[in-house]
């Protein structure tokens, strides 16, 4: 399915996402993501300067969450967020919607959150969360419109802490539903390399996973066998 | 335990925290909580507005969340966070800590996002929450420790969206931990009387739930067959 250890890398977000997590576990995720030639290590906001100092000169992105995993900060409160990650040198930001939007059918509510923190993140890039685990179909296919009419064009599965983590028939979903030149994030419990195939084949094009490492040495322990 | 329906209601912060709350699920939770008298609703940041105005004229106080539930975000952000809230027309804040700053044994890093949150939020009713199913023994009493230096008098256990919920032997621990004056939220899984009943006995002034409409309905039913 790839041709070699480096394509299967550039569609990984290194994830380091836990609460607890430390200074040192920041270092260690960049100097894999480096090593592995991830496409971004995903790192909690306040790390972002010390894995963007950490990345310099290295091919990486640095991407961060915003308004992460439940979405319901006031919106002033997210645009602060995501100016705050892109001064500290974030190339990405993975924002979680606000869902009580969604549930309410407040497109506009919807469509300015998108707008407003993709005005606040100028040049970089924007995936919208929806933690599909929250949204009837019909919810997830709404959102899609509206996050596309705002001008996104990535969305995201889910965040890892909510009901439920990545599903093939949402990852398809969604890839339909965000249109032509739009691109779907699968994250929330992908654990091993057969799991990122599946999400790749539905219409992933990105993996958001805290087992790259482990997904990478499955890939070439594979590869040296065949 | 409880004298009457309204001591027991006290201690309740009636909790509305799921990412998909919508404008109706506050204003239903404000309507219950003025009814029985709880001590709180505790509300998503982005609804402190709507749920100010719906209590005006109540004793109810409005309590939300800031950097909840993760606590990783930049300080700066969560002290815009509380600014917001405050200004929004929130009584009380409770505050998901830096738990990687905990880890690390940052001392400094904790007290003083205590204290700027402290300053941010002046006026307002402060609690840090722990989160104690991340933590040791030995980091939970550090943490309360630095949290009583900074000047915070309350501490709660858990979020509710964290790898555990409230348990008995954290309320103690927490309780004597804080010390002299110190007082103890206990959150996350409480669903049920009994469990109330035991949280307060170990020490909690203060219970957050869900079912707090149900726990009052348990009280009047035992307290009229007796």
């Amino acid at each position: 399915m790839f041709s070699n250890a480096t394509d299967l890398a550039g569609l990984i977000d290194h994830t380091c996402l836990s609460p607890a997590t430390t200074g040192e576990d920041i270092r260690r995720a960049c100097d894999e993501a480096r090593r592995f030639r991830f496409a971004s290590v995903c790192v909690p906001p306040c790390y972002v300067g010390e894995a963007s100092v950490r990345l310099q000169g290295s091919a990486v992105a640095v991407c961060t969450v915003i308004g992460f995993p439940l979405g319901f900060q006031s919106l002033s409160v997210k645009i602060h967020e995501a100016r705050e990650a892109i001064r500290c040198g974030a190339d990405e930001l993975d924002l979680m919607i606000h869902l009580g939007a969604i549930k309410m059918g407040k497109a506009g509510a919807v469509r300015t959150e998108v707008i407003k923190i993709r005005k606040a993140a100028s040049g970089a890039l924007l995936k919208v969360i929806l933690e599909t685990g929250y949204l009837t179909q019909k919810e997830k296919i709404s959102a899609c419109r509206w996050c596309r009419e705002a001008g996104a064009i990535w969305v995201k599965t889910s965040t890892g802490f909510g009901p439920k983590g990545a599903a093939v028939s949402d990852v398809r979903l969604l890839k339909t539903a965000i249109g032509n030149g739009g691109f779907v994030k699968a994250a929330g419990g992908i654990r091993n390399l057969k799991s990122v195939e599946a999400m790749v084949r539905a219409g992933a094009s990105r993996i958001g996973t805290s087992r790259g490492v482990e997904i990478m040495r499955e890939y070439i322990r594979g590869r040296d066998r065949s």
